[in-house]
């Protein structure tokens, strides 16, 4: 393949665009939030969207595989050239335009998540999806991994704030995937079955996405209970009511326990797990909502002030970092679960984590049923990656049996492709290969991962540690 | 094929499922709302899933087309067999049921999209989805088109309120699209290539649908104007406001002076055009909303009781059976126009009507620049129709000239596959003709239609007379 690569590589130097082979380059377009690190044969960095087309053509050509990559924020290892081909780098393509009128963004496929939102507030407006990397991330990858985020209970995931996109396909072929209109029912969806592929079908080079108006106003409340299986019924408590929160956040007691140890000064009882549940809306909507809920669960406290929301949200964003009270690593997952799923999976899940030794605090966006669960391990005592990894294999089998998801939002990559065939049937996977194979005929993209396995090879890989990365 | 036909309804048979070859039922599953009726070689009537899958093998085996068909409330001729092939008729399979805490309703193809409402309703819950044949048409055809409605602009049109589906491909494999969980991002996804495919990848049997709590009340506003620009102007102003109704309808001079000579004692003066506003949440949202609302435009009636409101809906719903007052006829389009383009699209096809000496009122969901055009004419006058049909066919392409879409919520069927080549590059119907050609390899569903013409019989085919539709 070295030979290939070079000649891809030449003819791509020849159309003037950027490539990039230094070490520094090549290690940093390696690894991303995973911090599993394989080193591309080249890094491609393009500057306008056509040359996108111009490499995926190359490509072909030589048959050399392509990962694309914009913020590198990915949590299952889609952006790792884990077949040693090229990185492709949209992140210069990050351009940003809002039409008020329409509300509308038109954002380059490497524009950060944040910077959309706040270029829509300049007009009051506001982008909804708002997955917790969303300082960092960039917007074709939220659309790739369908990113969810705190909001999705009241506005959706990433596929519902997306009106269309610009594209190229795996053979390197412009695409319009539907037309920046509010509806459009013309034939089959390509913008539908891009949103999600991760990387499989083509380069998302553009997209057009559905601004809000800013609400007025929003109040956050946390309510406190003794034990998981209070907060589970205070779910279905609130599900059965006429609220319709824009938030709503579970953390078991495990994780409250560190968080109290983090922060004395929030006076937290010991027991208690928590639900932070968030209206948005004009001012009168927002005071009713909260009145409402407040009357439903015996321990909440209410925000009364933008000053009071923040501390209260300080224990939800303290939820990831202060599990490392529990041990100095973790593997992690974001399963989904139905509601009537809880009670069953996580007895199941605490109890596996008391027979291996290893704390399981978990979190997560209740509203949709997506849970983020963590088996915690010191690297230094022996085999606790292993122990972590079997007990995570075996939570994430019970998570399917129960008719659950894989992923809510972080996507397969190459790191969960084993478990697809779990998750869906032989003809359903069939069919994913097919289409696969309409827009990428030659398996240019993305090699490996999510509908594919190269199992040996992954399995002989380890995350790194001591590296540092720009949203750590 | 007639013998295949015989065979294949043979074996059909012979599996213990429904089949009617009588002229009455071949009639009544001839014809949708388009009025265009080819008779099938037989009607199919499944009383459960399974049997879609049985049907749709027997027929793989015999090369027999089959055309779905639920309520025919369809607006493109999609569950017309212009093949003459088999109808499979779905609307037995309509069982609905309402998980309150999940906020999903599990309902057959066959369910009427206004009986899911009205169970959800029980719970305080409700389906936004409402296009204006809800009490007639059924889900599986409103997941196939991507049916919208009036509520679209709020809450979505179907695709946004599908959470999954259980299916059959065109080979008559079972499959699920999704699971029912609010988020799912585990390989390709193909709940939402099935969503507004328009029945040509397979058979949808059943689908779990988004329930929202019913808001507190809602306000219905009718602001007027002096003449088709200031009412274009007024959305303009609205979209630029804080504002988020849940509906915003326009309904054109013309629309209006029909709906005037109908209702006189609604005092509606002269020239005026319309955009209906409606507001709904909280009690005090809606009031504040309205009020904003109000003082945006001159010359504003607010509904101030469930009766008013009832008033101000007439003028809406008279839109369309009052058109009949400027001719026995109508050819009518769902286009999809960016705001932007609204001034210079009506210009051309009002000037259209006034050249060809044809009424061309206008009404539609502003909100999301989805419009209802219409041309009228008298069926006894000579060359009527014809001059109607060109008339169409070129505003059709003057929206595709201007950035809109041939359909926003009707789906394309057969009526308007002739316009797909304008409307997508030849690479993009490759793609979908290659997705089709995954999951119905024989090509046995929908033939001739969407992404494939049969344009000589069709040209030939004239929409019935005198037949009367159970929703007219």
């Amino acid at each position: 393949m070295l030979e290939n690569v070079n000649f891809a590589i030449s003819e791509i130097k020849a159309r003037g665009i950027d490539v990039f082979d230094d070490a520094q380059k090549l290690f940093e377009a390696s690894v991303d939030h995973t911090r599993y690190s394989v080193l591309p044969s080249a890094v491609v960095v393009v500057k306008k969207a056509e040359e996108v087309g111009d490499v995926l053509k190359i490509a072909n050509k030589f048959d050399i595989g392509v990962s694309v990559r914009g913020s590198g924020t990915g949590c299952a290892g889609g952006c790792v050239a884990i077949d040693k081909g090229i990185v492709l780098d949209v992140s210069k393509l990050n351009k940003i335009e809002i039409d008020p009128v329409e509300r509308i963004a038109t954002v380059g496929a490497g524009a950060i998540t944040i910077d959309v939102d706040k270029q829509a507030n300049k007009f009051g407006l506001f982008y909804a999806p708002d997955p917790s990397s969303h300082k960092y991330c960039s917007i074709g990858g939220n659309i790739a991994c369908n990113a969810g985020g705190l909001r999705a209970l009241k506005y959706g995931v990433t596929r519902d704030n997306v009106v269309s996109l610009k594209a190229y396909t795996g053979s390197g072929e412009f695409v319009n995937c539907a037309l920046p209109l509010k509806k459009f029912s013309v034939g089959l969806n390509l913008r539908d079955v891009f949103v999600g592929s991760e990387g499989l079908l083509g380069v998302i080079v553009e997209a057009k996405l559905k601004l809000l108006p800013v609400p007025e106003t929003r109040k956050t409340l946390i309510a406190f209970f003794d034990g998981d299986l209070n907060a589970f019924a205070g779910i279905v408590k609130l599900m059965r009511s006429s609220l319709a929160p824009c938030i709503l956040e579970f953390m078991d007691t495990d994780t409250i326990s560190c968080v109290r140890k983090r922060f004395p000064e929030l006076s937290i009882a010991e027991g208690k797990s928590v639900l932070l549940i968030e209206f948005d809306g004009s001012k009168n909507e927002v005071e009713q909502s909260s009145q409402l809920c407040a009357n439903l669960f015996s321990e909440i406290r209410v925000s009364k002030s933008e000053e009071e929301r923040e501390i209260l949200w300080k224990i939800r964003r303290a939820s990831s970092p202060s599990m490392y009270e529990l041990g100095d690593s973790k593997i992690s997952q974001d399963i989904v679960l139905p509601i009537s799923a809880l009670e069953e999976f996580f007895a199941y899940y605490k109890n596996l984590g008391k027979e291996m030794g290893l704390a399981c605090p978990v979190f997560g966006h209740s509203g949709d049923g997506n849970y983020h669960i963590h088996f915690m391990y010191n690297a230094s005592v022996p085999n606790s990656q292993e122990l972590a990894r079997k007990a995570m294999d075996l939570s994430i089998k019970k998570t399917i049996a129960l008719g659950g998801a894989i992923s809510g939002e972080h996507g397969i990559g190459f790191l969960k492709s084993k478990y697809m065939p779990l998750q869906h049937s032989e003809i359903e996977l069939d069919l994913m290969r097919g289409i696969k194979k309409v827009f990428d005929p030659k398996n240019i993209l993305n090699r490996d991962k999510v509908l594919f396995q190269n199992s040996s090879e992954i399995d002989a890989l380890k995350p790194l540690k001591n590296i540092h990365l720009p949203w750590d």
